[in-house]
C-alpha cells in the first residue's frame, strides 16, 4: 500500500516518478487563465485565516459542504470563520474520491507543510496551525506566487475595467512575475440579460465612443482590446451556453441591436443571431492581433433561482448543458477559416461527453500557423479531476498531438490552487509513464522529457507568444 | 490467475477484501427498490424449476438467448422448461463479459451451491441440482428472502392497486421482513396512451372520486397516496422519457384534461404542458409528506411493435433514449425548490453519458435538509454492471459526495437477485480499497468501515427514514 | 518495463499472451468492409517509395501533420515525396499516445523488418530501407495482401461503377483471394446534393432505365444491385448524417423527386422523407437478397470549405456530429422488422457515446435469423484506437453477445493497413485473458480459444455467408 499522499503521489510507474521528479516538477508555472483579484496581487493582501482562503469564495467547497447537509449559516452566512472551518473539517472527511480532497491536501501539504489528517477533531490544530503560517510574509499573496514558482498569470477582466491593479503591478518592480489582463468581453455578448442597456452606456462612456449602433459597439470594442493590449493582454475568453452559427446580414443585426436598445426583448431567434454575428466579429479581431481565443460553453448558469436571489452568480449552482451541437461549432470555425481569419482557438467544452468530438473538429482546422492552432482545452471545472484530466489527455493523444497540448491553467480564484498544475503534472506523467512501461513508446528520455517540459509549460510559452 | 468467482472475486486489493469481508458483507440488505411481486411473498411461493426462477419474467435473459439465435420458441413460446434450460445453458456459455454471466454464477453459487460450469453438457445436472433444492423449504420465497439477509423490501405499484397482499404481510406476524409499497402514478402521468380513460375511470371508482377535471384527479391522487403511506409507504417513482419544463396555467391543464378526458388525442406540445404540471403537483405532494421522488428517464420502450402485439410491454425490447435535455432537468427541480417544496429525490437516467450531467445538477439543489438530498441513483438496468457501476461511483464521488450515496436496490422481478448487492459491494469495496492502496485516501479502518456501511446499508436507512 | 513494441506488445497477461499466439494470430484476415481500389489489385501495382504507400492517400496521417504545424506542401502539395517522408518522420516523434504511431510501428516491423525508430535523424534510413524493399516481388499489392494473410476482402462501391477490375480479378486464376464488390448507393440517397441530378441521369445510362420517377430508380437499384450480386457482392453500406424516421406517402415521395429532378431545391423535412423512403427501400431489398446492411452515421464531412475548394473531399476535413436521435434509429430499424424485412445490420457511429445506446437497441431485434443479427461495428475512424476499442467490446459483452461479434475490418484505402487486424486482436485477447486472471470468467481453454477464433474470423464468415 503506498502512504497517502507521499512524494510519489499518483505516480504507478518507475518512469512516471522519473518523468515527474526529473522533469515535470522543475518547470515553473505559467497561468494562462485564473479567476483571482489583480487588486490582491497589487496590495499584497496577507489573508487573515485559512477560513478567509479556502472558504472564501470557493463554490467548489460550498457545493460539497451542501451535500454534506451542512447549513448556508456554515458556508456562505453569519457564523464565524472558526464555525466554518468546523463544518469544513466534516465535510473533507466525507469527502473520499473527490479532486477537492486532493487539492486540500496538496495545499496543506504545500504551503503550510501538514502532515496529518484533518477531520473534526483535527480542525483546530490545523486551524492555529494554519492561521500562524498565514501571518508570515512568505505567505502574502505574492509569497505564494513566488513560492509556486510562477513566471506568468492572466487574470480574466471586463472590457470596461481600467486595469489600474494591472497598472500598478507593472510599475512595481519588486514584482518580476508578470501580471496580464485577459479580455472577457461577455457582457458584450450577453445581448438578452437584463443589464445589457446599462452595459453599453458603461462601455460608451469608458470608450468614449457613442454606442447607437453595433457598428459603433464595434469601434469600443477595438478602442479597449488596443487598450487591453497595450498592457500585454495575449488571451481572450468567452463564456457561451453553446458555440452558435446562426448568420445573418449586417443590416439584420443593426435592426436587432436597435430594438434592443431600446428596451425591447428580443426572440431567441434574433439573440443567437446577434451572439454569432459578434462571435465571427470578436474572432476576426483577434486573428487581426494574433490573440488566441478561448471558448467555454457546455454551462447552464444559476439554476437555483431562489439562491440566486440571495446570494447572486458564482455561488456553485451551475451546471452542464448537454445541447451543444457538434455542426454549429465546426460551422464557426470555418466562417473565421473561410477568410482566413480564424485566431488560435482554445476551446472547452463542460460536458465531458464531447472530447472526442472536439478532438474531431480540432484536425479540421490545423495549418502551419502554429503547433496545434485549434487546441481542446484542459479538462474544466466539473472535469477538473484526475479521471477527467485522464480523459481528456487520451483522448487528445488519439486525435491530436497531445505533445503540442498547452496544458494546465488554475481557472481558480484561489492563491493555494497552483497546486493544480502539480495534480496535473502527476496524472500526466503517470499516463506518459505507464505507456512507456508498457511498451506503447519507446523509454527515449531525450524526447520523453522535451514532451513532459512542453506540455508543463514550454507549449504555452510559445503558443501565446509571452515574452518571457 | 484468480480462480474463477472465488471468496476474492472482483477484490484485486488487501483493502479492498478486508472492507468487503469485514464490513459490507456483514450489513443486511435493504431493497429500496424492485418489482416483485408482493403475492408471492404473501403466498410464500415455493418454485417448481429453475426455469421458472431464472427464465419466467426476465427480459435481461431472453435478450441474450434471442442475440444467441434462439428462437422465441424457447424463450417465451410453448417450449418446455427444460428445454428452455438447455437454451439458456447453450447461451450463457457465450455471454463473456456479459453482468448477466455474473449474476447467473452468484445465484448457482450462493443458493443452489453450484461450483461447476454451466453448459450444454453439464445442463442436465445442473436442472436436477437445482429442481431438487428448489424443493426445500429454505427455498420458498420467504426463505430466499431470510437467507440473503434482507431487512426491508420496496415494490412498486399502481396508485389503484390495493395493496391486499401488502395487508396480508403485514398482519402475517411469522415474517419480519418489512414489505412496503411505492408509488408508482405512471398510468396519471401517461395522458397520450390510449387507455388513459379507462385508467382515470377505474381511478374514480377506487377513490371514489368522480374524476371529471385535473383538480379531482389530484385530489384522487392525494387519497390514494395517503392509503399507501398508511401502509408504510415511503418511496415513490416515476418513468419518464426525459425530465420536461413546460410550465402553463391551471386553466389550460384544465382544458388538456377535458379535452383527453373527451377521447381526442393531443398535441404533443399539450401532452408535455400536462405532464409537467402532474409532476410539479407530484413533487409538491412528495415533498409534504416528505417522501422521496424517485426518477427514471431516458428510456424509449416497446421498440418492436410486432413482437409488442404478440408479448406486450417488458419483454426485452426497450432501449436508451438520448434526447433528455439537461437544462429542463435543472429547471424542473428549481420549479419545486423555487417554493421550497422540492422532495429528496433520486436521479436515474438509462444513458450513461448522463453521469456527469446528473452529477453536476445535484449540487445546484443540496442543501441542510438532508444528506445529500439529491442523489443520483445507481447504474440503472442497461448500466447495471462492473463499468456502469465504476463509472457511476467515480462520477458521484467526483462531483458530489459519494460517502452519502443510498447505494444499490435489484430492481428486479427474481427473488434470486439479492446477489446483486453482493456484486455492488464488491465493486464499491475495490474501488475505495484501489484509491486507498493508491495512496489517494488514508487507511483509517474507522472512516474507511464507516464509509462502507453507509453505502451498503446505513445511508438509505437515514434517507428514507425507514424504521429498522 | 516493456520493450516497444515487442512480441508480447498489449499482452498484459499470460492467458492474454496465449490467447493471441496460439490463437488469433493463427487465423487469416478477412477484411469486410475497406476503400481500397481494386484497379491496384488487378494490376499488381508496385510501389514506388514509402511516401506513395503512407501518404498518398491517408488523411489520419495529414491530419496530425497539420497539427504538428506542417505547410500543406509538404501534406497534399508540390514537395517530392522524400521531403513529405522528412516531415512525417518529424511528426510521428510527437505523436505519442496517437493509433497512428502504432499503426505505423507495426507497419514498419512487419512488412519492412525495420526494428528502429523513425524520427528526423533516422528518416533517410528508413526511407532507403523501405524503398528498396518495396520494389520486391513480394511487396506488390497482391504481394502485400497474400503475405497478410488475407483471404477475402470487401471493396466499396458505386451502383454506377462497371465493376471492371473485379471482374478481372475474378477472371485471374493465378489470384486466390476473393475481391468483391460493396454496394454503396450513397449517391440515390443524398438527394439534396448539387451533382444528384448528374448522377441520376448517369445511373439511367449503365442500367438502361430512364429513371423518370422514384419508381424506376428503384427499379434501377434493383437492376444494379443484381449485377453487384452476380459478381459476389454480400455487404452494402450508407453513409448517414444520422439515421432518420420520416414516414410519408409514396405519392408525396413521387411529388418530392420529380421536384428535385427539374433541379429545384428541397426543403429539409422533403430530404429527410426522401432520405427514409429511399433506406427503407433498400433495407427490404437487402433483406430480400440475404445481404448485410452497414450502416456509418454521426459524421459531419468536408467543414473547411477553403480546404474543399483546393483538395475536395476525404482530405481530413470531417468531424462528429452529435446530432442522432437514437429513438429515429429503433424506429427506422422497426419499419423494416414490422414487415419481416430487416435484414442483417450492423451499426456503426462515429460519436463515441452512442456505444450503450446502440447495444440497447441490438436487443429489440434480436431473433433466431442469424447469431446477433443486428451488430455494433467495429470502433470506427476517429474511435479506431485502443481506448476506443476496449469501450466498444467492453460496451458490446455487456449489452449483447460478445462472441457473436463480427469483428475487425480496415476501413482503410492502404495495403499495408492489414496490421490493424493484429491490433485489434491484441487489444481483443488482452481484455478477454483480463477478465479470465482476474476471475471473471473460467480459464476454459476449449471456449475461450473458440471465442477468439470467432471474434477473429469465423463469425464474420458465417455471418455474411462467404463461400470460404
Amino acid at each position: 500500500m503506498k502512504k497517502f499522499l507521499d512524494k510519489d503521489f499518483l505516480l504507478s510507474t518507475e518512469t512516471a516518478k522519473e518523468l515527474f521528479h526529473k522533469y515535470a516538477s522543475k518547470k515553473p508555472i505559467l497561468d494562462y487563465h485564473c479567476h483571482i483579484d489583480p487588486k490582491e496581487i497589487a496590495c499584497d493582501t496577507q489573508f487573515e485565516n485559512i477560513s478567509q482562503v479556502w472558504l472564501g469564495g470557493d463554490h467548489y467547497k460550498w457545493r460539497i459542504m451542501r451535500s454534506n447537509g451542512v447549513n448556508e449559516k456554515y458556508i456562505t452566512g453569519s457564523a464565524t470563520d472558526r464555525e466554518k472551518f468546523q463544518k469544513w473539517a466534516e465535510t473533507i472527511e466525507r469527502a473520499i474520491g473527490s479532486p477537492i480532497y486532493h487539492w486540500s491536501y496538496l495545499e496543506l501539504k504545500r504551503y503550510f507543510g501538514y502532515e496529518g489528517v484533518l477531520n473534526s477533531e483535527t480542525a483546530e490544530e490545523v486551524w492555529t496551525l494554519c492561521n500562524t503560517k498565514l501571518h508570515e510574509k512568505s505567505m502574502s499573496v505574492r509569497g505564494l506566487i513566488k513560492q509556486s514558482g510562477v513566471t506568468l498569470i492572466c487574470t480574466t477582466d471586463d472590457p470596461v475595467d481600467t486595469l489600474e491593479w494591472h497598472k500598478k503591478i507593472k510599475e512595481d518592480k519588486s514584482f518580476d512575475v508578470q501580471v496580464l489582463p485577459a479580455w472577457r468581453p461577455d457582457k458584450m455578448l450577453n445581448i438578452e440579460q437584463s443589464s445589457f442597456v446599462d452595459y453599453i452606456n458603461q462601455l460608451s462612456k469608458i470608450s468614449n465612443i457613442s454606442i447607437t449602433s453595433f457598428a459603433a459597439l464595434k469601434k469600443a470594442f477595438q478602442k479597449r482590446l488596443a487598450f487591453f493590449i497595450s498592457l500585454g493582454c495575449r488571451a481572450t475568453d468567452h463564456a457561451l451556453e453553446y458555440i452558435m452559427y446562426a448568420p445573418s446580414s449586417e443590416s439584420e443585426i443593426e435592426k436587432i441591436f436597435a430594438k434592443r436598445l431600446k428596451g425591447n426583448v428580443l426572440a431567441k431567434e434574433e439573440e443567437l443571431k446577434y451572439k454569432f454575428a459578434f462571435m465571427l466579429f470578436a474572432g476576426k479581431e483577434y486573428s487581426q492581433n494574433d490573440l488566441v481565443m478561448e471558448l467555454h460553453y457546455g454551462c447552464k448558469r444559476n439554476n437555483n433561482t431562489s439562491v440566486f436571489d440571495k446570494l447572486g452568480p458564482n455561488t456553485g449552482h451551475d451546471c452542464i448543458s448537454n445541447f451543444a451541437p457538434s455542426g454549429e461549432v465546426a460551422d464557426f470555425l470555418n466562417a473565421l477559416d473561410s477568410t482566413d481569419q480564424l485566431p488560435k482557438t482554445i476551446i472547452y467544452s463542460l460536458n465531458p461527453n464531447d472530447n472526442a468530438i472536439i478532438g474531431s473538429i480540432l484536425g479540421c482546422f490545423q495549418n502551419d500557423s502554429a503547433l496545434s492552432k485549434i487546441q481542446q482545452g484542459s479538462a474544466w471545472w466539473f472535469n477538473d479531476h484526475k479521471t477527467g484530466m485522464i480523459e481528456q489527455l487520451t483522448s487528445l493523444a488519439n486525435l491530436d498531438i497531445l505533445s503540442n497540448f498547452v496544458g494546465m491553467l488554475t481557472d481558480s480564484r484561489s492563491f493555494l490552487s497552483y497546486t493544480r498544475h502539480e495534480y496535473f503534472r502527476r496524472i500526466l506523467c503517470n499516463l506518459i509513464g505507464g505507456w512507456v512501461e508498457n511498451g506503447e513508446y519507446p523509454y527515449d528520455i531525450k524526447i520523453l522529457s522535451r514532451i513532459i517540459s512542453d506540455i508543463s509549460y514550454d507549449n504555452a510559452v510559445r503558443y501565446f507568444k509571452f515574452k518571457l
